[in-house]
Parts: structure tokens; sequence; C-alpha cells
């Protein structure tokens, strides 16, 4: 078996579609590679090194606080750009929405009112799933499986480019505004890796635009640590939680702990949250008030009310299971689908047909939902010292007469599609009369049709008695089975919000429930804790994160009375979905093959070796190799080899040996072979520059194919020396070392290549990591998963 | 030169007095070892490990998981215990002096109950002083310092111990009851790391007692993850910051960050505060509420004042630049003061001395401080609606009459102790008439003689003119030379809560002076505010922590609003100490010339190979050994290695090498010859039983010294085969192999031996610790420390 990796990063993203990907759990695809963590010290960079002044390391260090600084500043804009322009699209599609009742109320056009909604919406969510069908497919989703594979290592094609980042913020603006069940903070995630890559290149390959700076850290290693800055500065953004953007991107991602690291991840996070919190206080015109450190915020919580009793916490532990268990359903429900998915719906004109009819049905669902219900409860004076002035005007204009329908229809329109200004949506809300008689509201349609973000809110802070029993009930059930059937379609969106508003939907149910006259009633007569449990509960149980989790929803909450319950809560969800189901973002790296890294090997592999483990035989070169031979190695498609094992001879009275003497990288022979770095021209080079780093990295990352480089005949007798410019010090490890001894190496140091030598040095194999991701814990102990054919 | 290591753990806790460790920061000693955190994969172990079922492997890890919660629950109940019973302490010692108070009030009694009170203070101050130099030095200080040693791979002598724990509680209650200028805070970390090595173990090596359970966690890998746990526990019982505990833990210790180690470590976090919060509360009949997360809590920001303004940010940068400077010089002075106890104050009675002297001066200082200043301010009847009914009775009995003197010794008494119940002590602090008019208090003395925890509250929150600018200068003053003194005696005792209160006083006094009438006063009319930044300042210029002591400061303040300007308040105060002088717990570090090594090699460090930095020639023991020869190599003293390579003999052609096969550490070696597992006894131990991985476990961890062993003349010609002990597979690095890649993997994988090898596998060298520890960025680039002849 030959570990025969794809390089070619630079395929046509129509040929790489998914649908040539084997989507399989029980498959490794042989499309990803993984990242270059470990440094090649070879004599370039020692030199580099070497030469390099106190100060120069001094200046390093502070490019990369500058680069952590920026990456904060740039994934902030973001968040907040993308929460101007969905509010200020909605506020168009509310302005159009609007004529048309004006014009059409007369000739009876509620029902035409509808259809131009749910046209409107559609076309909002056809414009996003075409974009990111057409251009970027990889944008698809939330981005996040995609994040904690680059974080865990693996490099998937495209997902760190600027139009990748340009897909997915136009993608998810499309479809918030298209009233999907799906929230924007997930992506931010990803499109604040994507901004860490390219911050700190100083560069854009695709813009074709070289800044000339920050060219030392461009390397893979380098580029990881700066890529998971990103990430924890998209959750910090998204979530207001910068202690919980690092955890979320240590969680996921860093194996190895670096303290200066940690701190100018949390750097970023912070600058991140800033930014954010500054630019929206100063477009909302509240500088000296920094009140919105996230795109969403749980509201402050009543000082009084945030304590629980001890008699409580085996409720929590109540709602953790159920919430561990709705999530596994979830899941399950959503792994059919992505299968049906990839079986039948892979051509792109289908995917926008279905992201399209998603659309339409959630419209039209909440429409019938909110008519078959008649929750209706009395419109209470109080309310409308909410409304801002030009609205209050508005509606007593509208009120008097028995205008429901239109009343309907502008209030749905006004909020349904998820931004416009706070206080004036509050208002409007609030007094969703709908099917209701006059001086009444519908609380189904409050809990409906609002964004997402402020019915999360509404739920947990509300009063007792806001919502009737069936109202929750009916939500849950239809916003679950809209949610599940949203993720997975090939839009921008993230499933974090949903998942929130169903957990909070039933918690509050939950806690509504519970017998209200009992002796310990002053604690839990405010639902809108349980609320809270119900949501962390669900988010628990359908993405099975823990520390960071509990850590984001603390930061959300502003509060960390809460800690402890929030922690029992998701731990129990973990426990009882972990029984039934993996996690939604892990059941969507295995579909798509990735040979992911756990953190440990499975606990009953000691009785794998190396020499079981690693592929062989191993193709090596010799320290001074004929340029054809190299050459043909590297065309070779059938064994796709990315790392070589250098070997020298040496002779012990009689014996001649092959030690090992480094290794080389396909990348660098690619631009040795680029620049003709040919033994015989070395005397015609005292002319020419050396070789330096620099060529390597401006190469760097998309290093051409070998088809691109030409070799003369006479040129392939000619022999290189690679000396110098391979890795002198590889790791090694004997063949009776066992697997999760090599999978602690590969793991803690970030490897990509492992050589496996015998007795004497010399070379018998190599581990790749996927020789280490084959190998993982079914239900019967360990299985064995098959590499892919491609 | 030699790798010689001192591995006696078990010596004469008199004769290893500091005094005998080389007190140099331009050495390194050899009295400590590393822990083992790399596995020994021998066949007993893979024999064990293969012979494990799934179902095992389950087990155990809810093994881990009980463990951890046992370790909360402990460090819980332990912080409960010492809050309880300074309480009480304190209670007792009022009684006392109030009987005299009033026995001698006729006859002039201030001097004569001044001076019982000197006496008392200085009485428990001598109890803690004398238990900590008598019988357990090592619980002398916070403990921190310790605890970052031990996480960071140092074994530190006798620091995990069942008695270590016992004096460091009993120490710290004496030295809080003795009203030093201390707090009980960091010792619970020392602590909870205690508490954890005890609970993994299942057994107490000092008290004999052997639980026949988690047998499998008894090596140093399991112990130090543990250990991690507990210290962060305690961090938690501390401060109610369980996420500021694990990430305390991490940034101190782990260097491979593992998820369900980091999982696990969260909850022994959270049942720890969870365990203090229970019972507190029922400590103090308020079941339902659990409002007392940790020994100190920062109380509740009133909501309305919790935000800040860009224009602040430029403040808190400036504060932290105080707080850096303030902190450099805590550290400077107490470096020196350091340096001079260690020449002259070695002797355990002149500490014990020096100790009672600190508690005098102490007093008298503060008696002076309150006689001088007259900062008295008009007794506002608000204030006596927080006296208890009792505390308002007797003070309305007193007041009436012009008691001054009386008042002043009473309120003193009660309140300077540090620990009578919240409510009553609020009462009287309110009213510390001493030498003011009637109807008056002193505010000077409520700053002086409240409790160190209590007063950080009140500096946080009073509002506005609470305290003049005098009281608060010469506060700051007078304690920030009292904490400096305090700080290193031999006496348990944390530095966190004096820094906290030194850099609240002049935080706050800061705040005062800023105008108040500018375009902006609504937002910094609180000096509360800049009383918190300045406390963070402070704290962050002695200790220099940065991540961690944002979460816990954020926990403590119990809102996440202002992480974002004490973030910037701690790293401004670790840039502007850092280029003075280190941290104060580095500094002891440094001055105990442990081998400390840190989070990445020197930068400037590319140009040491492995071959340089390795200790060679390496003692090499054959596969199959003379018992004779190992018993010679151990005992040598004046080569006390550790590790030692095992070679094989390989013959190509004419040529004979000796490679490398494995590595055996002194501890297998020790209880392979106390079992006397020789290759002449084999066939007679057809009857006896197989050694088994369970026999090296039960001399864990105190293996006997060599000296007890004893083999007669005939036995030293038998042989021992060591490949069934050994490891087979050591991790190697080639000669060529640059420092920092050398550092990169022995930091990554905990490792204590690294084997340097040549070409063909030969051993040429042996890398540990103290190889590496001493390389350090000086100011005039890289130095290199030596070693101590001992």
């Amino acid at each position: 078996r030959l570990s025969t990796v794809d390089l070619e990063e630079d395929i046509d993203p129509v040929r790489s579609r998914p649908k040539e990907i084997p989507h399989n759990e029980k498959l490794l695809s042989l499309k990803y590679e993984s990242l270059d963590y470990d440094n090649s010290e070879n004599q370039l960079f020692l030199e580099e090194e070497r030469r390099m002044s106190h100060m120069g390391f001094r200046c390093l260090e502070i490019s990369r606080w500058v680069i952590c600084g920026l990456i904060g500043v740039f994934t902030g804009l973001i968040a907040c750009f993308i929460d101007i322009v969905v509010e200020k699209l909605a506020g168009v599609k509310y302005s159009v929405v609007k004529k048309n009742i004006e014009m059409f109320t007369e000739v009876g056009g509620l029902s035409i009112s509808l259809l131009l909604w749910v046209v409107l919406n559609s076309a909002f969510v056809m414009v996003g799933a075409i974009i990111v069908t057409c251009f970027e497919p990889i944008a698809a989703g939330s981005g996040i499986p995609q994040i904690k594979c680059y974080l865990n290592g693996v490099k998937v094609p495209r997902v760190v480019r600027l139009k990748t980042l340009v897909v997915k913020v136009c993608g998810v603006i499309c479809s918030v505004a298209g009233g999907l069940a799906v929230g924007k903070e997930g992506p931010m995630i990803h499109s604040g890796a994507v901004v860490a890559a390219g911050v700190s290149q100083g560069r854009s390959t695709s813009l074709k635009k070289d800044f000339k700076i920050f060219e030392y850290f461009r390397r893979d290693t380098e580029k990881r640590d700066f890529v998971s800055a990103g990430a924890a500065a998209g959750v910090s953004a998204a979530f207001g939680a910068p202690v919980g953007g690092v955890l979320f991107s240590l969680e996921e991602g860093a194996s190895f702990w670096n303290q200066m690291l940690t701190w100018r991840i949390f750097f970023a996070s912070m600058i991140s949250t800033f930014t954010l919190n500054l630019v929206l206080s100063v477009y909302h015109n509240k500088t000296t008030e920094l009140s919105s450190p996230g795109l969403i915020n749980f509201g402050t919580f009543d000082l009084e009310c945030v304590q629980y009793s001890l008699y409580e916490i085996p409720l929590f532990i109540c709602m953790g299971a159920i919430g561990g268990l709705l999530g596994a359903l979830f899941n399950l429900l959503n792994y059919w689908l992505t299968i049906f998915r990839i079986r039948y719906v892979h051509r792109p004109c289908l995917q926008v047909m279905e992201a399209m009819m998603v659309a339409a049905v959630t419209a039209s669902v909440s429409f019938a939902m909110i008519y078959l219900s008649n929750d209706c409860k009395p419109l209470k004076m109080d309310n409308s010292e909410e409304y801002p002035l030009q609205v209050a005007q508005w509606l007593s204009e509208r009120w008097s007469g028995n205008s429901a329908a239109r009343q309907f229809v502008y209030s749905w329109v006004r909020v349904g599609q998820g931004g416009a200004s706070p206080s004036l949506v509050f208002g409007v809300v609030s007094a969703f009369q709908l099917f209701c008689a006059d001086g009444e509201y519908n609380a189904m349609a409050t809990t409906f049709f609002n964004t997402p973000e402020r019915s999360v809110r509404s739920l947990f802070h509300n009063p007792r008695g806001t919502y009737n029993l069936l109202t929750l009930g009916f939500f849950t059930l239809t916003y679950f089975f809209l949610a599940c059937w949203t993720y997975g379609l090939m839009v921008s969106a993230g499933v974090f919000i949903p998942s929130l508003l169903i957990g909070a939907a039933w918690g509050r149910l939950f806690g509504v429930l519970l017998p209200n006259k009992t002796f310990i009633k002053p604690i839990w007569a405010d639902p809108g804790k349980y609320a809270l449990m119900g949501a962390a509960a669900q988010l628990g149980g359908i993405v099975r994160m823990t520390l960071s989790l509990t850590v984001i929803l603390v930061e959300a909450t502003g509060n960390v009375t809460y800690g402890f319950p929030i922690m029992l809560v998701l731990m129990t969800a973990k426990i009882v979905g972990d029984y039934f189901i993996e996690g939604l973002y892990d059941i969507h790296i295995k579909l798509q093959s990735v040979p992911f890294l756990h953190w440990e090997a499975p606990a009953t592999s000691h009785w794998l070796t190396a020499r079981e483990v690693m592929s062989s035989p191993v193709t090596c070169f010799n320290q001074l190799e004929k340029v054809g031979t190299i050459m043909d190695f590297l065309s070779n498609t059938a064994t796709n080899h990315n790392g070589f094992p250098v070997i020298v001879q040496a002779t012990f009275g009689m014996t001649c040996l092959f030690l090992l003497c480094g290794l080389i990288l396909r990348s660098q022979l690619i631009v040795l072979l680029k620049h003709k770095v040919f033994v015989e021209r070395a005397h015609s080079r005292l002319h020419q520059r050396k070789l330096q780093l620099k060529d390597f990295r401006d190469a760097y990352p998309r290093f051409p194919p070998i088809q691109s480089i030409h070799v003369s005949q006479d040129e392939r007798e000619c022999m290189m020396d690679l000396s110098e410019f391979m890795n002198p010090t590889p790791y090694t490890v004997p063949q009776e070392t066992s697997l999760p001894r090599v999978f602690k190496l590969f793991r803690a140091l970030g490897l990509r290549h492992l050589v496996v030598v015998d007795d004497v040095n010399k070379v018998v194999g190599l581990v790749t990591r996927k020789d280490l991701a084959r190998y993982h814990m079914g239900k019967h102990g360990l299985e064995e998963l098959h590499l892919a054919q491609m």
C-alpha cells in the first residue's frame, strides 16, 4: 500500500465538485493532504535564522501581534458589514412589499402579497445558492467542519481563499435575508479564518497583489497559527465571547499549547469583539456605551433571578438528557438527508432549486402555523412604551380600523426577515395582531416571525405567561424540522442560532410545565432560566462541543453564575448524544472522508506497531540524484507522494548500508526543478544568484504542478544535490513503536511525514496522516477504514 | 559534562533546608529531576494494555472522572475549612481582647490592650512560622512557584505530600489570623494540587494506607494530569473562577493540549467552586441562594456603571503602565530581600523571629497611620441600615459616651483579624470612630483594618467621596512595603490579595484625581472602575500572568464587559514590567535554580545543535548486563544518572556496531534489583511469580535508594536481561538537530531523556532537562547558566 496523496491544490472548482469525493464514512479520501506544521529545518532556513539578530526576532514577534490586531479588526468589520447589510436589505424588501400591500389591498391582496413575500424570500435564497454552487461550493454551510479540519492539520482545498470569503459573506447575507432558519454566527468563524490566512501572508494570490510584507510567515506553520487566531476572532465577533473564541480554537485545533500564541489569539479575539462593538455603537449613535459585543447577545438576566438552588440540579441534568436525545435525532435526520443529497442532489441546478424550495416552505409553514394556532394574548399598554415615535403613530393609525390582514402582512414583512433596527422591530413584534381580535396579539407569530436572535432573547427574558404551551410545542416541532432540513443546503448558513432557538422553546416549555406552587417556588418561577438551559442542551446535543461552548454561552449571557448548570447540561447532552450518534460537524467531516486525527489514538490500539501502520515501500532519493529520476517519480500519477526520504550510502567493512539522512518535500523539489538548481550548472550559477528561502516562499502556497515544468533531455542527465534543501533531521521512530506512541508524536508535533527506520537507521516505511486516521473506534472495537480510489 | 541528577527524594527535611540549595539565578541546581511524562512502553506495559478490553478502558476513563470529581469536592472542602476556621479563630481572639479591654479600661488600658493585640497577632504568626520551618519548609509562601515547576515537569521534592498539605492549611490559617498583609487564595492552588496527587493515587504513603484503588494511575504521566486538575480546582475555589482555573493550569503546565483532559480539569474546577458555594451557603443558612462561589468575590458592579467609553482606553493603558512600574519595583525590592534572606536569615529561629517581627510591625504601623491621619467623615445614618441588631444596639450604647479609645480598640480587634461574619463586621467597619469626633468615622481605619478581601470590595464599590486622597495615598504606600516585606517569609501566604488591595487603592486614587467635570462625566464618575483596573494592573505587574489572570478577574467580577480593558491593562503591565525585571514567581523559581523549561527555545539559539547541547559520554548498559556493573553504576554518587540507554551489538561483515535498542530508568533498575530478577534465577522463578507492572507501581513514587539494596558477591556475577523492562522505542534525534527542534520535541512530549544518535543509530549523547534549561535569553543575547555543584 502506497501513501498516495493528491498534491494538486489548484484544480478547477467545477471538476472538484463534491460529487467526486467519495462520500462514505467507511472510506478515507486521498484528496486531502496534511499541512506542514513541522518546520523543514534545512540549511537555508538555519542560515537565515542564524543570520537574524535578537532584534530581528523581536520585530517578527511584533509583526505577529500587529497581524493578530489586523485580523481582529477585519473580522470585526466583516461582522459589522454582514449585520448592517442584512438590515439594509431587509429594509428594501420591506419597502417593496409595503408598496405592494398598499397597491393591492383593495383587490383582495393578502394572497398576492403573501406570494410576493414567498417569491422575494426565494429570490434571496436563490442568489445565495447560485453564488455558492457556481463560484465556491466550499463556502456552503457554516464552514465550521472545514475550519476544524484545517486546524486539525488537513489542507482543505480553497478553504482559506479570498474568493471563498467573498462568497461566504454574500451567501450568508442572502440566506439570512431570505428568511431561512439559519444564523449568521457560524459563517463568521470561517470568515475570520480566511481573513487571518489572507492578512498574515501580506498578499493575495487571487488578486495578484503582493505587499512584500510578512514574507517570513509564508509557510504552513505560521499560517495555521494565524488561522486559529482568525477562527477565535470569528467566534468572538459572533457571540461577543473572546475567551470562548480562544477555547474554541484550542479545542478544535492547537495540539501544542503555546503561551505566546494563546495570548495572541486572545488579543485578536478581544480586538475583534471590540471593533464590532465600536462600529455598531457608532452606527447606532451610541459611542459612549459600547453595548453590542457580539452579533448575538442573550440580554441581561435580572440579577435577582440569576441564581439556582440545589433542587434544580437534577432538573438541569434531565434537560441535558432531553437535549442529547433531540440533538441525536437532529443529527440522525440530517445524516440521512445528507446521504440523500449526496446521491441525488449533486447537480448545481438541483441544489439551487432545493434551497429555494426550503425558503418557500419555511415561509408557508410559518404562515400555516400562525393561521392554525390562535394563541391570542391581550395587548398590554406597557408594551407601547417600547415603540419609537413614528411606529407608534403608524400603529395607532392602523389599529383603529380592523385591518387585521394588512397588519399581519405588514408586521410579518417587517420583522420576518431578520434585521431592522431593534427598537423599531420590538414595537411591531409586540403587536402582532394577526388573526386575533383587536387589542390582542398573536404569540405564535411573535415567536415565529421575529429574527431568530431576538426570539431567543424573548424566550429567555419574557415574563411567565407570555407564550402558551401549545405555541411553544408547535414552534419547537416545526422549527426543529425546518432547521434540520436547512442545514446542509448549498447556502452559507450556521446552525448555532436555530439550535439555540429550538432549545430555548422547549426549555421554556419545560420551565412552564414545572409545578408552580411548591415550597421552592420563588426560585423556579422564572422560565427564562429553563429556556437558557434548554438552548444549551439542544446546542450541546447537536454540536457536542464542551468547554468552549460552556464559555461561549456564559460570555453571551454576560453572567458567570450559570456556569455550573450550563456545564452540567452540556456534559449530559454530550454523553447521551454520543451514545447514539456523533456530533453534527463530525458527521459531515466523516461524510467527506477527511483524514481527521482525533486527540488520542483509539484506546485498544496498543497491539498495532509502526510496522503494521506504515506505508511501504517508500520512494527514496539519493542525496545526489539524477534529474530524470526525480522528474519521473514526481510525474508518476499513480504514486502521488509528497515527502521523500533522502538516503546516503555508508560502507562498513564489506557491508554497504543506505542510511536516512534527510527528508525532502515535493513542493521543494518542484521549486528546485523550476529554478534548475543542478550540480552541472553550479559554476554558471556563480554569476547567477543563489536559491534562497524567498524563492520557496514566493511559490507558497500554490506550487506549480509538475506538468508545468519542462526539463530538456540534456537536463534530465544532470544531477541535483538535495543536501542543502532537505530537512536533515526528520523525526524517526523504530518499527516496534506502538500506534499510540506514533500517534502522540504525530499529533503533538503536527507532523506530515514520519519516517520509520530499522535498527541501523535504514528507511523501512513512512507514516502519514492517512495511515493513522484509518484506525478508529467503532461499536465493536477497533475498525479500519478503507482508502478511497481517489 | 555529565548529567548528574540527585535521585534521592526521601532526604531528611532538616538536611535539605533551602540554605543548601545554591540560591543564585546564574546557576542550575542538580537537585531537581524531571517527571517521566513520557510513558515507558515496555513489554509489561504493552502486555497489560493489550490484555485490557474496550470496557476496561472505559472504566479507566470513568475512574478519571470520579477522581476529578473527588479532587473538586476535597479542594472545595479545604477552602471552606480555611474560611470557617479563620473566622472562628478570629472570634476567639476577639473575645480575649474584649475581656481584656473591659478589665483594663479603668487603669488607662489602651496601651496594654494594644500590646495584647500585638502579642496575640505575633503569637499566631509564630505558630504558623514554626510549623512551616520545622515540619515542611516547602509549604512556605504561596506555593504557586512550586506548582508551576511541578506542572512544568520538575519533580520538586515533597511538594505534593500530605504533610505539606496539613502544614500549608494550618500555616495559612495562622498567618491570616495573625493579621499579616497576606491572602489565603494563593495557598489554595497548592492545596488543590496536593489533594489531586493524593486522591489520584488511592493511597497515602505517609499514613501507610493503601486503598487498592486507582492503581493504574500510579505513574508520573497520570499524576501530573491530575495535579493540573487540582491546581485548577484550587484557583476555582479561591476566586470562584472555574474557567480561569483551567486556563491557569494550561498556561502554567500543559504543553500538550488534550481535549478530554481539559474537560476533566474543567469538571474538577466546577465541582470545587460548587462545593465551596454549597457548604458556605449551608453554613450561613442560605441553601437556596448559592452565592459564595469563591473565597473572594469582587461584588456586583452596578449594571448602569458597567460600561466604558472609547476615551477611557488611553487612561486604562496608562494605568497598566503604572501597574507595570510598581510591580517591577515590588519585584525588585522582593528580589533584594530574598537574596538577603538567603544569605542571612536561613536559620529556623531567625525565620520565625522575622515573621513575628513583621506581624508586630504590621500592627504597629497600622496604628500609627490611623493615629497620624485624621480623615474623619460624618457618619451617615444610612450606614446603620447595614448593622445587624445586636451590633447596632451595642454601638448605640457606647456611642453616647465619648469613649473613643475603647471604641477604637474594640473595632480594631473586631475587624483587624480578618474573619468574622460579613454583616457584623460591615456594621462595625462603617463606624470606625477612632480618633474622630462623635458622629464621625475614620476612613483610614476603614481601609486598613478591614479584611483585605472586604477592603478590596469597598474600594471597588463605595461611592465617590468615601475616602480622601491622603488616606488612599498613604495606605497604598504603607501596604506596598508591608506586602513586599511579607512575601517570602517562612509562613504560608499568598500575594494575590495584597496586590489587588494595593492596586485598588491607587486605582481609586487615580479615578478620584481625574477631572470630574468634563463632557464625558457620567461615564467616569465612578472611581470603583478605576480601582478594579488598578487592582488588575498591580497584580499583573507583580505576577505577569496574562490570559488566565484576565479570565480570573473577569469571573471574580462576575461580568464580562470589563474583559477588554482588563486585558489591555494586564498586557501593558506585563510589557512595561518585563522591561525591568521578571515576574515574582519566576524570580523565586530562578533563585531556587530550578531547571525550568519555557515555552520555546530562546529565539537566537538556532546555531546550537544537539551535539553541543547533549551530555556525553553516556553510561550505556547492554541488553544482557552483569548485576555487578549495574550496581556499581547506580551506586556511583559522582554520576547520579537516572536514565540509561540500552545497547545491543550488531555485526556488519567485519564491523561491529553497538546500536541503541532501548532506554531504562534508574527506578526500574532498582525495582529489578530489589526483586532479584536475574537470568540465573529464571528457572527458579518458574515457581516464583513473574514481575509485574504492579511491582513498579507499588514502589512508585518513593523508590528505595540504591544503598538500601543488598546484593551478595555471588549475585553480582549474575546477569540481568533488560529487554523486557526497558522502553524499546525511546525518542531519538540526530546530532545535527537544532536546539529549537530538540526543545520542541522535549516540551511537546514532556520528555525526561532524549537520546542523541549518529547516522547508524549509535548512542552519542543524552539530552536532559538541565541541558536545555541552561540556555536562556539574557540582556545581551543568549546566555548559558552554570550547573551547581549540587
